[in-house]
């Protein structure tokens, strides 16, 4: 099967913002795009725990004090929102989250390293894969952004 | 075939700027060096519209008028200069365009990707592969260098 | 073998500073997590010749001068550290230097580059990988931190 | 006819956002104040395709492509806002854009001068009026604003 | 009457600071040079309220208040000053401030436009002339300097 | 004699960097566009005196001492080619500098006056017009640019 | 009474946007925390006229002019936000704004005071308190929070 | 018994880091001298989780993870060492926590407010005082300080 | 006695700078508010020696070194003119700088401490008061106050 | 005749503005201390023509034009006062400006050098000495000074 | 006897930090290299009072209270450490400090002359020599270095 | 023989670039003035290894590769040049480089050091001067020259 027709059977993972692929199927490898927290269906950049669903900002963290929310909300919903958008793709094409074999994460502050560790902790609980983690100066589309997340899976028999 | 042997048959690729390999073939990958915009033959840096060839120039949006020109000239120029570069690797590999499954694109400033994305189109007209964009704070060898392009190829069966 | 097996093999390479792998296998691929100049044993970061060994600084080019050794040490002993880890981890999973088919550099600063290409340049005599090079704004965990390499590595028959 | 009248037919220019006049008549002239994109209906500040007409976006090059039109967007349609309220204004003093003599445009960020002209084009394909263009460091009302535009307008017989 | 000869009949009206003509006369029109708050007599720099006459500075809001005043007394004083020398200058060639048709003015920050839009509504309690407002990055002869405006008058007959 | 036809007639004077015209004549009034210092024939920025004729530099104060020239050379070069350009568009459409009414300067730096005002004073060297001086953040086409000058013409009859 | 008590039957007061009280009582007095102007009732800040009553923002200044308006609007509209939230919270507590001794008020640009003054001058026409002010670089919890203000109150006898 | 007596029997709490004392009684309230994460007894600054108890750490969130602890670490400790300091200075005058009224909290960088508040709740689990948070520019002694507190205690029956 | 009235009673103590008191007398406390270094009967900044008695300069460490006293004059005189403010304002009210309980000092740049506290030394011999002191990034009414101290006095029996 | 001697004979040459000698005469050689544009007598700073006789104002180059003068005028003036202070501390040893042999020139801003060169001219209209020029990032004892210049001189047979 | 012999004599002054001489004898002169801060014997920088003699420590001003001395002891120190060090390597040559004639200071920051000024009075409590103070944006071997200073020495009969 | 006269003999040696002598000779001392890498015969500002000769680039470490050279080269080549100059002007006043006493090195970025510190070594290779290095903000004539030395020579007994 093709690296074009099985998109096809993508609904729900998350759509790049430009003209290229969500992913590309080469081999036992599947490569993914770069992820940022912006909501497929509508545009919209995941600016705080207002952006998802209120399990999962109680899942990460929220803590109910508006200060507080107001801080740690935009990193810890984005990090939630990019790795769950990596969970879609993984899935969609019949993998695991432990398939996934490498991650390149891109932040725009170190600084949010600890929030976006924690939330990882969630979706990699036993093996987490290869990481590398470097601050950059700018990310797409705009500044509201603050992290992408680049995975390489590893998937020699899909189970799809 | 090894890494070493097959680069002896290539003459007209991106040459590296210091000492390492424009592209390794592992398996049934090949993996690209990041490729900026410089001149192997000469050395020089692509600055404008005047580093490329008339047609490359008119292709990707040269207008005419010396204040746009000026503007958009570089990071139009090294965007062709970059993918063509990439291209004619990928070629003397035995590959075509569409058998690049990934890139890591590299930005001095992402107010650029605009012009970049217009000429990418250029070169991925169907399928673009899966992609990666970040804004960094530099790029080898001098600020003139606006963007630096890395390239993973799947080539199972090479046509050469 | 699985991932998570074979690293409890490994007693010297390189440990991560979070919660990820120090390598994923997949397939016939080890990707290497980016690796940066600090001492898995003590925690603590190398700042210059004084935390390496003196065989090791004097090979990559201390002068004895004090403020010429102040100036280049912390980047010529950060890149032998660095590469020194690599190395060791390749081996850890029965591969060489040699199998190294792609390395992704990301520098504080790119005037540390000619330091970094001396070294590199021992540990790769023959034929250098691919390589990407860019200039990021922070990397993990302090500013001391000067370098991080991720490695590709290609190893379809192990030796170990 | 003095100049606070004939204002009092004016129903749909672009209305100052503050205590002046949107043009003054004098002798054979017009002199237009400075136009920028703010709604006059509504007070809003357009910030990109959503706040002008679909017609008008996808006329000005609206690609359909996140990242692109976010990063172009504002600019793009600003400057339409601009050169179309200067259209309107003039139209209701019983002119037309061949009657408009020089321009005086106001950027914060020169780089985007290429857009701005791209539009300018479509406003006077035949003969376009003086003009003089600089880059300032601030516009009123907020930073939102990245053009401003002052328009002469030479009109001896008013058609109106 | 000529540009040159009418200007040996002023006394009062603002000179400028370097090699050039306060205004010139030019058909029906009178082009008016960019007045500054500098006192022409002594080649003083308008400060604050003090530089000024009691009745202006109570007429343009001191408030008595030494924190207060001393925040807003450079901008309203040089607001006063600069619209009080274009009034002189245009009742010098025979006009009167509804004679003025277009106003440039300059700032060096545009936090300053409310204090200087309730001093302009002194001079211009009816109708206002059209009107251009941005921020500059400097103007003569030194920082102090915070506003500049460039008039135009219309003035078919001159009543002196 | 409209203002596009009259334009035919002129083979010297500073072309446009962009679509629009050098100058529109409007009744007794010519507005000429902002003036910067770029040869029309080769599209090359003046730099410094060697940009211009031996004899001009000499006239505008060349030192021959290579420390100072290299400081002044811009900006007097700069200001000689700019005024110089205003002078032959002038005399193109029949007038001479003593018609230019009024000025409006753009500085890249105000320190550079008293080094235009120098030249300025070659070209007006009786009766200045009316002077605006203003400091920007940046000029067209590149940061080589330290001056923009818009001239505004009465000539209510034509020599020409 | 304690403090923990009397708090529970307030419910019009500021309410602290994180875990700690808006107010305690210690003997004659009572220590406010500090205010700023984020609504209790939906945790929205207030951005300008819009976030308060008309009547409110007409009595501090609105002036109906859009450019001086959202200059202005932000300090008024927060200061008149605080320091009525701090006659809500005294008033809760038995007291009147003139039991108000002492007030530290915190800004994000000093620029601001003159409009700051002018608001707290309608809420102590008579006797104002000691006061401290001095310019912070950061307020809890955005950047949009321009002013905040801590109150001490002596009351001996509450009145409620 | 006045202010400087009592000052005698204490031993263990924050020494004044110049001529100045710990705090004074006075009548009903004592006032603490602004505490910050400095070691009496060392004279040396609380970096991260080493300069604390391994209680202390534990309690308050290190992970183990390296870099996490590095980045979190250092606002963590000092919260902690500041609020202890706190305790054991209003225990030394016969108070607890609870008497604390009024905290004014000064950060380097208010994004280390959420930390902050997550160690103050283990010290006020039930009534946190009236407060105020505020970021400053720099502390004293050094660039290493991040937090400073300064409380008020109300007490008018010491229990010592 | 009310606060408004035993201000009737002072004459020389530093007057506000806006509209509030001085300080306000609360039961057993004076709340003094921040003073600064301004003469009250001139509005004049104090600026250095010059600007205080010679008696003052001498004491607090004029050197008589030009380049010396233009460096410490600022800080020191303004250190001496702020406490010898704060002194006569306690004794108005009948009290002594013993009875000042605490001390919240505002700096604009914290390497001016040693400075400011051989001063403090001065006026407060034996037992100072509680102290709190940070760095600010600016202070009423300009630029050049350094510092800004605040007292708050405990005065159960004034002796006037 | 010893260092310390011979200065008891000078009366007009700069004094030093700490506690260090003018200058110190060592066998064959006169090493002057740094000279800046302070004036021996007052203390006070040169900052334009006005702080210098009205003979050497004209003589460096005064203009006249406001605007001009006042930006060449301080770094005109303070490179007169300083070489004529040179000259006066040379001539008062017995020797002549022909006698420095070296000259080491600090400025704030080497823009300012081709103004001191045109008036170093007129102090070595012959054999200038040999020469070093910097930019510094400060001088003594203020930010208004612009220029430093330290002397030796070679004075084997003074003319005293 | 030549330059390079005489320093084989010498075993306590500062060694250079680099491949030269830490001094050069030429005729009747000594020209000293510049000196900084770092202890020869151990290649530490000294930032403080705690890297030299508690007896000089004293003497150059150690106050006690931490928070003065973390600011003032590092340049304290440095130039004690700098001016001991030009006194031993003078007497090592057979000179007093009374034949130093010409001192040329650099400073990274000139509000630390005072402090240094201090300390140089101890050093040449009668004549001091020529003296040149520039402040310069960086000094060898780290940022850690405050000062350097050059000293030429006149020894035409040494004693030793 | 005069400083003047010796001059015209020298023809090869750096030339000032204004109007100063490359050197002057005082008794038994040649003072030079600061040398920079700019060719005397065209102007031109060294910039890398292209601009010195193969064999001089070969010497002080001219790799090969594009981005280590275009790194490394601008300050290597300009080292060379600078102390060649050095030599060559030497040798034309019949001295040796052994004759040098002392040298101040003035750099743009002390980072260069290392390499300057390398090039040094070859013309100094036994007893080097004196030596005092400082980074200054900027260097005569651009902001392209990296290094500026001035050297002091001992010449008893010239050669020539």
């Amino acid at each position: 099967m093709g690296a074009s027709e099985d998109q096809t059977l993508v609904t729900d993972i998350p759509q790049p913002l430009a003209r290229y692929a969500p992913y590309r199927r080469a081999g036992e490898f599947v490569f993914l795009s770069g992820v940022i927290a912006v909501n497929p269906a509508t545009g919209l950049i995941v600016k705080g725990f207002d952006d998802i669903s209120a399990d999962a900002a109680r899942l990460i963290g929220r803590t109910g004090e508006f200060s507080v929310d107001i801080k740690q909300g935009p990193i810890l919903a984005q990090s939630w929102y990019v790795l769950d958008g990596i969970r879609r793709t993984v899935e969609s094409v019949g993998g695991r989250m432990s398939d996934v074999q490498r991650l390149v994460q891109y932040f725009r502050n170190l600084d949010h390293f600890p929030c976006y560790s924690s939330v990882r902790r969630l979706f990699f609980p036993d093996a987490a894969p290869a990481s590398t983690v470097v601050q950059v100066s700018a990310l797409l589309p705009t500044d509201d952004i603050l992290i992408e997340v680049e995975a390489t899976v590893y998937l020699p028999n899909p189970r799809v």
